[in-house]
């Protein structure tokens, strides 16, 4: 007979979700088309316009957030536009993906994964393209653990005309990337990450310059067709059926960050990522990234060690969910997350689980110097 | 000081979610690329397959229905191929827009609202077009109540070389479609009408004739590519990361309707309908559709009677929310539903909020006697 594992959920994204959400989400369904939902819908348009720091509309789509960019690639670019992709890790290259799926032509800024891009390089970029209508980035690159600097891309991108296309998706909820005073053109986000619900639904938010370019695309839409759902959501309505339980969710989860306040939603990411950190670092380790987000921590693994098989004995030993790396970073990295609903504990059962699943493998390492050190860093600050 | 209205849900979705789904719903999310979740998604897909009676592959995507439908469209049709669309209402007319958005030529059967399709119609138009290679038809046509006759249209698509591509969103798991033996193509479901969830999941089951075509089209496809989840779905995977809460659900859905035994399933919808139907006989209501889907009932609003005036009180004094007419029938039809999580009392509820409805509304009726009508009808079968 074994003990039934209390599991625990550390990877960046389906992130936990809040005790409070998921009641809320448990409730009777609403019919779509009645008064109650349009005023839930349009509490979360504007809720999401706060946390986006933008004047401009938000829309929500019921997919994940894959779709979201999808969205911006069918509706922004026409045919015979181009683009520049800043790629450096999985979810850029799912930028290039797109334009390729769409047929539009691109260059991409393939950075080292691991570094973030620089910003004269995208001025390159976009000088060598003339006909590129759009910059697409991430803010935050999950599968490195990378921060771009996006607050200096809105200029850069002003002045060679292409819209400013961000990637928010374990950025916006996490850290402070304001639309409008960065220029950001179209923003995505997905619900799984710092939004603190399952996964589901994506929000875009378009600039009056972005609204412009809706109109010129010949690419085929209809379930991501943005201008039609602009004008629905005017009315508190969408085109087809909204993931109605994950949209009440949504509000409840954005009640929950408006009533924290965005700033010390921020500053709990930016001190338990910091906390994490420490703990990495006493144990030894080495991390990944040259400007890491304040979403998740990636972490070398140590020579001699296999990532994959480290990742799988801390969910099958000891019930903690961590992230390992994707493509050409498998079994080479792992990634915590301190994303969404987490707080100091979260960030201390990381750093232990690493700590004992280390040892299951017989890499040396001295029990709770992470932690320790973690636990340090969150007393201080 | 008003009394806290106690509501209910009866229109033709989203449609009520069983307590014992949403609380599966609300368990501790989890990753989506560890082996608990793959191990819910193989199964959510054998027992969708049970549900479609097919032996064919079935995908899940993080969509509402109508992105499966799109999905269909997108990826069953190249850019040189033409349809034949049954349109007889709401849904009909989708699968028309969809092949406008994409640029595919198609040749529409026009049925009057309210009417099923005559198959020698299908066969005229396929023959018309030689060029269809795909027949797109609504199962049960929601927006008008209306079954269409699916059964009788798989011979005349595989004679005239088309697939047939069913909209299976009411149909499916509220009566018996089954998909391998009556010769169907492609058929899409979506997740909050008789599988009892909230909406966000749709299915899309593919035929091997449907499968070749999907390597044939070349519209832009990336987070609807069929080709990429049916790959990912022999693993347990997506390419995306999917609705996860919504999939937990729908295991526990599809547990229960196995549990209740798929014949039983139609059974209990088909009882709930007919009660309904002696109901509104016995008020003096007269039903809309000529062949009638098990999913809902559309029923005339009597002259002199506003029915979005209608649907408005029964919703804001009595706190039961049906549903009205869309687009032309506006006003004209109410549509009751007894789809999905539905059982006898709420059959009952619907036809009492009638009653007292018109009553308010001025028109005269006899308090109880649609609902005296559907007991009976209830207790003799």
């Amino acid at each position: 007979m074994t003990a039934p594992i209390k599991r625990h959920l550390l990877a960046p994204g389906p992130t936990p979700v809040p005790e409070r959400v998921a009641l809320a989400m448990a409730r009777p369904a609403l019919y779509h088309r009645a008064p109650e939902f349009a005023e839930v819908l349009l509490d979360c348009v504007a809720k999401l316009r706060l946390l986006f720091k933008t004047a401009e509309p938000v829309v929500l789509l019921s997919a994940s957030a894959t779709g979201g960019m999808e969205a911006a690639v069918a509706n922004l670019l026409g045919p015979g536009d181009a683009a520049v992709v800043v790629r450096g890790g999985k979810f850029g290259e799912r930028w290039g993906d797109l334009c390729s799926a769409y047929g539009v032509p691109f260059e991409a800024i393939d950075v080292e994964w691991g570094r973030s891009v620089d910003p004269a390089s995208v001025d390159a970029a976009l000088a060598k393209r003339p006909d590129a209508k759009a910059l697409l980035v991430t803010a935050s690159e999950t599968s490195t653990g990378v921060r771009h600097p996006v607050e200096a891309l809105g200029p850069i991108c002003r002045a060679r005309g292409a819209l400013l296309v961000v990637d928010g998706v374990t950025a916006v909820g996490c850290f402070d990337v304001p639309m409008d005073a960065w220029g950001i053109d179209c923003m995505v986000v997905g619900s799984q990450k710092a939004l603190m619900l399952p996964p589901g639904l994506t929000a875009v938010a378009l600039s009056a310059r972005a609204r412009e370019a809706l109109e010129r695309s010949k690419h085929p839409r209809y379930y991501f067709d943005l201008r039609k759902e602009l004008k629905n959501h005017e009315k508190g309505q969408t085109a087809f059926t909204p993931a109605t339980s994950l949209v009440v969710g949504l509000r409840e989860a954005l009640t929950m960050i408006e009533e924290e306040g965005l700033d010390n939603v921020f500053a709990r990411h930016a001190r338990l990522a910091h906390a994490t950190r420490e703990g990495a670092r006493a144990l030894g380790l080495e991390l990944f990234a040259d400007r890491p987000t304040p979403a998740c921590t990636a972490i070398r693994v140590p020579a001699g060690v296999d990532g994959s098989a480290l990742v799988k004995r801390i969910r099958e030993r000891w019930g903690v969910t961590i992230a390992g790396g994707q493509d050409r970073l498998k079994g080479k990295i792992i990634r915590l997350a301190h994303l969404g609903w987490a707080a100091e504990f979260d960030t201390l059962i990381a750093l232990a689980a690493v700590e004992l699943g280390l040892a299951d493998l017989g890499h040396p390492v001295q029990p709770g110097a992470g932690v320790g050190a973690a636990e340090t860093a969150l007393r201080a600050s």
